[in-house]
């Protein structure tokens, strides 16, 4: 991997993860306006619109294991710091068993900081 | 989803699976020199590179069922028609049963056609 890409990614996951797990309303600061997600199969825009949805999740704990973790700068895009990533991993809810997931990101360089142009999330529950 | 950038990523997955399926030299217009490919996690860039891995697979047949697909232009980038998309699915090899896989995708505008920038690929195997 590249390691400048890898860095950027990694710090990224430590991030959200540990925001998702700890308190999804810190999830905020990584949206934006132009902020794109879709949450299985369905299209959300914006910070707010993002929050909304990530808040309403119903399940009170939740813990993810990462299994696979793969990212690439976008070459020619936000002068070649844009990066792209896909995580595949283990996420547990409340005392549910765990299922799998699948998580794509596109950050986009923000000034100094880093935000989530595309998000995609699948669980692979009913593609296995 | 967005109706352009979901034909835009449609037809390319029309294209590439049917190139895949059947003569896996025909993959080669999709790539270009910038192209980037994880492949369980190992780097490959540019289309010699690529193209190597690809036809050096080592089955006879596959088939693809394609379970899910998501995809989201990517703005401010190629005039706004990049697109990144994600397709997760089931891929059977030969005689094999038939295993998850998950498939990521940045398409870049090419003059008048698309090629891929970045393309990361794993099979869900040992991660469900």
């Amino acid at each position: 991997m590249n390691p400048q890409c890898e860095l950027i990614a990694t710090n990224f996951a430590q991030v959200y993860y540990s925001a998702f797990q700890g308190d999804r309303s810190k999830l905020k600061d990584l949206y934006c306006e132009a902020s794109q997600m879709t949450f299985e199969g369905k299209s959300y825009q914006g910070t707010a619109d993002i929050m909304k949805k990530l808040q309403e999740l119903p399940f009170k704990k939740v813990m993810h294991s990462i299994t696979s973790f793969d990212c690439q700068p976008i070459l020619g895009v936000d002068g070649g710091e844009a990066v792209t990533l896909v995580i595949m991993g283990q996420l547990k809810t409340d005392d549910d068993p765990p299922h799998s997931f699948v998580q794509n990101f596109l950050l986009r360089k923000a000034g100094d900081a880093y935000v989530i142009g595309n998000e995609m999330f699948r669980m692979v529950l009913h593609h296995s």
